[in-house]
């Protein structure tokens, strides 16, 4: 996965004829979300905004969209040491997928950056924990909050099936740390790929 | 102002009857915009995204639209100093603003975290130098980048007539300092509030 600075509009859509099945759901904090048996993932144009996405083959129910863009609280030598270890999205192998929405609380909002920085990495080790997963569990991560959707971030994980056990023990360690108590709202939506 | 957490959709429109007349215009560096005779400026409800702006009175031309964010750069320290000093928008006194439409360029955006803090603070004494103009310059910032728009950052001042030399001199600390070597675009539009 690229690490730059690139801007991409990026919608994930309730669609029973999106290329992702649902295979399981699940509500961990908050509200849930309508199951769907499909999902459909739509990329913009590069540098286009979320008003430019076109529709889903056979849209229904709910969309949720998300920006990709510059890294909040990685630092350079994280950022390097990631861009050794990444995978890229849409290998072969990575058969399974899951989408994680996740809404953070306003006392996260209103922690200034250094705070926030302090509870996501040197407390929680949220780059450190996922660099473990690293090549075998590919993520890529949406902005949401300042679209004024209904969750912050939505997070996207590949891997293969193989490697089905080591993400779940990933999620576990991340919703035990410090800076999981800070999320109001996360649903759980794991999917296969349409062969 | 607040420092707080609350996000709310802001667009400015060229409109000859917003409630601000344009005095000046002047393109800083890169692309102007055309020049209207007023400018409106409409908020959002708190929490809805910029699909939910409402048109203006007699919107014709241009529509720049940010959100009012969490803070990206500021220390728990230097926030609560701001928030010592602070003015709020809207004083009677302050009948002069300025609309200055920021675009920073891929290379600002491919640098991490700790490294765009470095420049803005450490090495271009951001936060340091607008402090020094508080509370006679008052300041909005509202974030564009991630709604696929034209600029970066839509930053807005207040300030009254006797305070305009003021002004001039912070924009021009800050234009003179490292992190503006990153700006590929800039207009300024310099406001005088409708009586």
């Amino acid at each position: 996965m690229s690490y730059g600075a690139s801007l991409m509009a990026v919608a994930f859509v309730a669609d029973p004829r999106g290329s992702w099945r649902v295979e399981r759901q699940e509500a961990i904090v908050g509200e849930g979300l309508a199951v769907s048996t499909g999902i459909a993932v739509i990329e913009g144009a590069p540098g286009a905004g979320p008003a430019a996405l076109p529709a889903a083959i056979s849209e229904q129910g709910w969309r949720l969209t998300g920006m990709i863009s510059h890294l909040r609280y990685t630092s350079g030598a994280e950022r390097s040491a990631l861009g050794a270890k990444s995978a890229p999205l849409g290998r072969v192998e990575a058969l399974h997928a899951a989408l994680l929405p996740i809404r953070k609380s306003p006392e996260w909002w209103a922690l200034p950056q250094d705070e926030r920085r302090a509870i996501y990495e040197e407390q929680s080790r949220h780059t450190s924990i996922g660099m473990e997963y690293l090549p075998r569990i590919a993520r890529r991560l949406h902005h949401s909050r300042d679209l004024g959707e209904p969750f912050d971030f939505l997070t996207w994980f590949e891997f293969a099936p193989a490697h089905a056990a080591a993400f779940d023990e990933l999620v576990g360690r991340l919703r035990a740390s410090e800076e999981w108590a800070y999320v109001e709202r996360e649903v759980d939506i794991r999917l296969v790929r349409e062969s």
